[in-house]
C-alpha cells in the first residue's frame, strides 16, 4: 500500500496504479521557490526514482494562477542566499571567495533540478498560468511538457540582471529546434504563449485549461505506467544519453544497456498479452 | 550498362540516370524484417555507396499496406535469434554470457542499419502505410524522409517490452527539434500521423498517397543526381559529421575535406554550364 | 559620443542607444562578397564585441533586391582566390600544396564569419530578397534571424559543385530541428520561402517587407540593449556553449560563469527598477 | 578550533594548520571495506571539501599490513550486497531487474569514491602494505600518490571474475602514460612493487617505509596548505577538467574560472609576502 | 577440438589452452604487408574475437629479422594501390575523385587494423628485429606490447613523404605519456631501441631475444586465459572505452556494462576456487 | 633570400636551410615577458607558419641565466594589466565587469601562446636556466622539448596566488603520463630538475649545457627540415588533433587529411631518393 509523502511545500499522491503526482504547493505565493523547496523537490524525485510502485510521474503546480513564478526573490534575500543580490550579510568581500560560495550554491541548485532528469521514471509536467524562470528550468528537466492554452511563459532571468543558470540555457538548445527563437525569448525575456510554445516545439500538447491538461497528463502517465517498466526506463535513459553524445556513442551505449535488459521476462509477457489481447502484468522494478 | 541487383527480399532498380531504387519486397508479410533482410540491406547500401553509376537512392516498401511493420518476431523466434524472447534453445543460462551474445547481435544489427547512413550517396526514403519500429530505425538513417498522408507511424518497441535499440533512440534527438514530442511517442508507442510527423519535423514532405510520394522522391533524387557528385557526397558527409560534433570541430573537418574537394573539375564545369544555361556533365565518382 | 565606422562596403551606424546597425553596402552587385568584405565584416564585429557603447547589433543588406547573393564569383576569379576554380595563375600543381593553400583560405574565411558568433553582443539579422549561399553562412552565425515575407533563400553551393564550407553545414544541424528538411535544401539547392523558413525554424519572425523586418529588428535590439549587458552577454555565451556540449558540461560551465557574473551591481539595479517600475541604468561593459 | 570528526571506521584529525588527515581504521581486517565505510568516506570528503579550516588532506590506512585489501567480500555477502555473488537472498530472478539493482549499486559506490576527486582541496594519499583492488580505485581519485617501498599493489578484480568498476579502469588511462603496462596489470591481476609503480608513473614518490611516506605526505600537504587556497583549489579543478576535455575546451574553462579568481586579494598578499620574504596569510575559503 | 586456421601469410595455432598464436608469415620479405595480408589479418581477428575457445592471443612475426618492415611498397605499386605513388594506371586525374578513392582505401586499411583493437580477447604482441611503420600501427592496436632487446623501431612514414595514417598518429598520444618524445620520433623517423621504448612507456617488457619475449608473451597470455573470460573481456573493453571518454562517461558506461556482467556464475566460481586454492574452470564465452 | 625578422624582444634568424631560430631576447631581465612580447611572439609564429622557406623552428632564450623567469610582474603592474594585482587604476569596481575584462585579457594571452601550437611547422624548444611559469606554458605549446642539465623548472603560479591560466594546466595532462607528479609540481610550485623532467616525460632530451642542447635542437630541426614538408606538417597536425579526440575521430580526420596529401609529388621524390640513396628535394609549401 503506497503512502503519501509529506513535505512542506509539495503534495505527493498516487492517483492511479504506478503513477505518482507531485504538486508544487505554495499557491498563495504563486508557487514561488524558496531554497527548502528545491531541496524537497530533489528528495522527492530521488525517492520516486527507485520506488518500485512508481512507473510514471506527473508534476503540476497548485492553484489557478501559476505553475511557478520562479525564484522567491524576497525569501532568497531574507535567507541570505548567495544568489540574492541583497545578501550583504556576508562579511567576506573577496570576489574570489564570493565566487566560490556562489559556484557551490549554483551547483547545488542545478543538481536538485537535474534530479528530475536523473529520475529513472518518465515525468510529465503540466505548465499553466504564470510559468516564469524556474518554471522553464524545471520543466526542461522533465520528459514531456503539456500546457494549458492560457499559460504565460517567460525566460525571465535577464530582467533581473541574470543569465539563467539552473538549466534553461543548457537544456533549451537540445529541446527545441529553432535556435533563433531560443535566443529571442532568452535575450528579450518576453512573455510567450502556449500556442507559440507548441509551434516551436517547447511543449507537445496544449489543452483548453489546466484541468484538461492535467487530465491528459494523468492519462498519458497511466498509459506509460501500463508498459514494461524495463522498457520505459530504458527509453528515457537512452534518449537522454543520446541527446548528449554522438550517434555512434549512443548506439554503443544502447547495445550494452540492452544486453542486460533484453533478458527480461517482460518481453515474453508483453508479447503473449499482445497475442491474447489482454493487459500484461509486469513485476516491480 | 547498369544491371539490376538480385536479392531475396529486395528489388534494386535504376529508374533514372544515376538514381537507384531499393524496394523492400516482402509485402505478404507487411515487409517485416527477418535477419537475412537486414544483412541484405547492408550489402546493398555498401555496394551502392561506391557504385560510380549511382548518385542518389530512393528507399521504399513494396505493396500498399506497409513500409514495414518492423521486426518479424515470429521469424526471429524460429531463427533462434538472441533478440527473440523465445530463444530458449540456447543451453547457456549465464546472464553475462547471454548478455555477450545479445550485445554482439545488437551491434551487428545496428551496423547494418548504419550502413544506410554511411552510404556516400544521399538516400530519400518514402514511408507509407504501417511504419512501425524498424521503419523508424531505418528511415532515421536515411537523409530525406517523405511520406504518404495516410502513413501510420509508431515507435512500437515499448509495447513488446523493449527500448528501441537499432537506432531510433540514438538518432531521434538529433533529427527532430521537439524533445517533449520525442519522449511522448517513444514512451507511449502511440500511433501518429503523417501530418503530425511533418509538423514536428520528422519528415519534410507529405503527399496524397504512396504513389505521389514515390514520384516526388524520384524527382528529388533525380535533381540531386544531376548535381556534382563531389558536392552532394560532401554535403551529406559534412552535415552528418557536424550533427555529432561541436561547430568548431565541424568547421575544422570541413576545411580539411574541401581542401581536396575544391580541386575538382566539377566546379568549373558547373559554373560554365550555369553561364551557358545548359545541364552540366560530371565524370563518375 | 559614438562615431560611425567607415568601411568600403559596410555602413556602421548607431540608430538607438547601445544599438549598432551594420549594413552590407554593395547593392549594385546584390551585396555579393569579395574577399575584402569578409575581412571588413570580421573587423567590424571584433570591434563591436568590446565596444562599451554597444549592447545589441542588427545586420542588414542595403538595397531592395538582396541581403546577399553570396560570394562574388567573378571577383574571386579576378583576385586569384584559391576558392575560385579559375585561379590557374598559381604555378603550383602539386595537389597537396594546393590543398594546403585551400585549407588556409577556407579556415581564414570561416574564422571571419565565426567572429559574428564570437561577438559578445547579441546580433539580430534581417534577411530579405535574394539570400543565397553566404547569406545562410552569415545569418547562422547571428543570434536571431528575422526576414521579409518575400525573401528567397537557398543553400546554393551544390549548384556550383561545392559543399558549403563557411559554416552553413556545421551550424544548420544545431539551428533547425528537422534533419530531413536540412538535407533536402542543402542537397537540392532549391529556393525556399520565408514561410517555409519560419515553419521549420530557421527564422523566428516573418514580416511583410524588408522595412517592417528591419523596424522589428531595431525594436528587438533596443529591447535587448535595455537589459543588463552582463545578463545578455552571458545568455548568448551560455546558449552557444551549451549547443556544443553535453548538458552536464553546460551546467558546469554556467556555474563557473555566474560565480563571477552574479556579483554584478546590475542585479540590484534591475530589481530595484522593477519594484519602482522605472527603466534601470547599467554601467558600461 | 577544529574538532575531530567521529566515524566508525575512520579517524579524521588535523595534524597541522589547514591540514586534515583521514585514516582508514579497520586494521584488524586489513582495512577491508564494508558498505558503511565508503558511505562514511564520502561524507568525510564532502564535509572537508567546504571546510574553511582545511586546505589540504592526507589519506592513509591504519596499521602496518595494508592500506586496504579491498572490498570485504565476506561482509558484502552478509549484507546481501548486490555486488556479492552470494546475495541470493533476492527473490527476484529477472536479469533486467537484477541489472537495474546492480547498476544503482555500482553508481552509488562510484559516486562515493568520486567524492574524493570532487573534494575542492588537494588530497595526498599514502599507499603501504597490501594495496589491492579498492586501494587503486580510491587512490586514483586522489591527487598525489606516495608510497612505501614495500607496498604490494594489485588491480585484483579479475581474480574474482570482475572487471574493476569503481574507478580504476576509468582513471588509469588518464593517470599513467604506459597503456601496455596498464593492460598488463589490469588483465593479469599480478602484484607489482612500489618501484614499478614509480617507474611507470602511477605514484610520484617512494619512501623507505610507511612512516617515512606519511611524514613526506604531511610535509607536502603542509606546503600546499601554506599557499593561497584560491590558487590551489583552482589548480586542482583546472587540471581535473583539462584531463577530460580538449585543450581548447580546457583553455576556455580556465579563462572563465580565472575571470573571477584573479580578483582575489590573495595575489597582492602573496606578492607582497614574496617581496618581504615572509609567510603570507590568506583568509579562509 | 580446435583446428588451425589456414591463411596465405599467417599461421594461426593454439599453443596452450584458450590461447591463440597469430604469426605473420612472410619472413623472406621481412614480413612486409601486401593488401591481401591486412585483409587476412582482419578476418583472423574477427574470427578469434567470437571464438569460444580463445581467451587470449599473441601476435608475432616469423623469422629472425623483422616483426614487419611495414608496407610492401613494391607490391603496392604492382597492385595499383591508391596508396602507392606509382599507381598512375588510374586514368582519373580529378584530384577530388582521387581523394575519394584514397579516403576509401585508407578507411578500409584503418578498419582492418582496428579489428585487432575491437577483438574482444586481449592481444599480446611481440616486436622484434625491424619494426617499422605498420609495425607500430598494428602493435598500438594490441593490448600489451613486449619486445626483444635488439628490436629496431621506427615511425618510418615521413621518410617516404607520408604522415602515418593507419593508426600510429591517432593511438600514440593515448598510449605513451611523453608528448615530446612522440613528436620527436614521429617527425624525425629516427630508429629507436627497445630500451628507449621501455623507458618512455611504449612497451611494458624487454627480453633478451625474440625467443625469450615470445615465451613471456605465451606465459602472460596463458595467465590471462586462466581468468574468467567475462572479467578479462570487460577489462579490455572498459579500458579502451575510458581512454576515449571523460572519467564521468567511463564510469557511466562501466556501471551499465557490469550491471549485466556481475550476474555471471564466474564470480562464485572464482571466489570458491580462491578459497579452495584450486584453479577455477569457467564456461565458454 | 630569407631576411631576418626584426622585433623588439626577439631575434629571428635562419641558421640552416628551412630552419628558423626564434630567440627570446631580454636577457637583462631573465627574459621575463611584457605584454608586447607575447604579442610579438604570436606575430612571429603566425608568420613562420605560412613562410614557404621554413620547415622547422627552434625556440630558445638569450643569455645564460634563464629561458624565461615568466611574466614580468613589475611591467604588468606599470602597464595597468588586468592580470596585475596592482591595476587599481581601473575605476570600475563591479566584479562582473572586472571579470569580463580579465576574461578578454586571459583569452588574448592564451591565444598568442596557442599560436605556437597552431604554427604548421614543428617547433623544438630548448629550456635552460630559470624556466618558471610562462616557460612551461610556452614550451608545452611547442612540439619537442629539450633541455640543459642545469635547468630549474617550476610551475610557479600558485606562489603568487594564481592557478596557471595560459596553458600549462590545460596541456600538462596530455603531455606527461604521471598525473600524480603533475599535481605535485603544480600544487607545490617546487623547483624540479632536468633529470626529473626527463624521467616523467616532460622533456625528451637532456644535454650537458645550453650550448649542447641548442646544437642538438638545431640538428634535430635540420633533420626534420630535410623531410617532405607535406609529411611533417601532417604529422604535427594529426598528432595534435588525435591528442584531443577519440581514436575513432582521429582516424576519420586522418583519412580525410591524407586523401589530399597522399597525392603529393613528394612521395615519389622521397621514394626515388631513397632508392638512389641521395637527399631528396621538395618544392616549397
Amino acid at each position: 500500500m503506497v503512502e503519501e509523502f509529506k513535505y512542506n511545500f509539495f503534495n505527493v499522491t498516487f492517483p492511479a496504479e504506478y503513477v505518482a503526482h507531485v504538486e508544487i504547493n505554495r499557491p498563495g505565493k504563486l508557487n514561488a521557490f524558496k531554497e527548502v523547496m528545491w531541496l524537497n523537490l530533489s528528495a522527492i524525485f530521488r525517492r520516486l526514482s527507485h520506488d518500485p510502485n512508481v512507473r510514471a510521474i506527473i508534476l503540476t503546480g497548485a492553484g489557478d494562477r501559476a505553475f511557478t513564478s520562479g525564484l522567491d526573490v524576497q525569501a532568497a534575500a531574507e535567507e541570505g542566499s548567495t544568489l540574492s543580490p541583497s545578501s550583504s550579510s556576508s562579511e567576506d568581500t573577496d570576489p574570489a571567495r564570493k565566487a566560490t560560495a556562489l559556484k557551490r550554491h549554483i551547483a547545488a541548485f542545478q543538481s536538485c533540478i537535474t534530479d528530475i532528469e536523473k529520475c529513472e521514471k518518465p515525468v510529465v509536467v503540466v505548465l499553466h498560468g504564470i510559468s516564469f524562470g524556474l518554471a522553464l528550468d524545471m520543466s526542461l528537466a522533465c520528459d514531456i511538457r503539456l500546457t494549458a492554452r492560457t499559460t504565460r511563459f517567460s525566460v525571465k532571468e535577464v530582467d533581473i540582471g541574470i543569465a539563467a543558470d539552473i538549466g534553461t540555457l543548457s537544456r533549451l538548445p537540445k529541446a527545441v529546434g529553432n535556435a533563433s527563437w531560443i535566443k529571442d525569448v532568452a535575450l528579450s525575456a518576453r512573455v510567450f504563449s502556449a500556442d507559440e510554445a507548441l509551434r516551436v516545439g517547447l511543449v507537445s500538447g496544449v489543452f483548453e485549461d489546466k484541468g484538461g491538461a492535467v487530465a491528459e497528463a494523468l492519462k498519458l502517465a497511466s498509459l506509460i505506467a501500463s508498459k514494461s517498466p524495463v522498457a520505459t526506463m530504458g527509453t528515457k535513459e537512452l534518449l537522454n544519453y543520446s541527446r548528449d553524445h554522438s550517434v555512434a556513442d549512443g548506439l554503443a551505449y544502447t547495445a550494452v544497456w540492452n544486453a542486460a535488459m533484453l533478458q527480461t521476462q517482460d518481453i515474453k509477457d508483453a508479447m503473449l498479452s499482445g497475442l491474447q489481447k489482454r493487459k500484461p502484468t509486469f513485476s516491480k522494478l
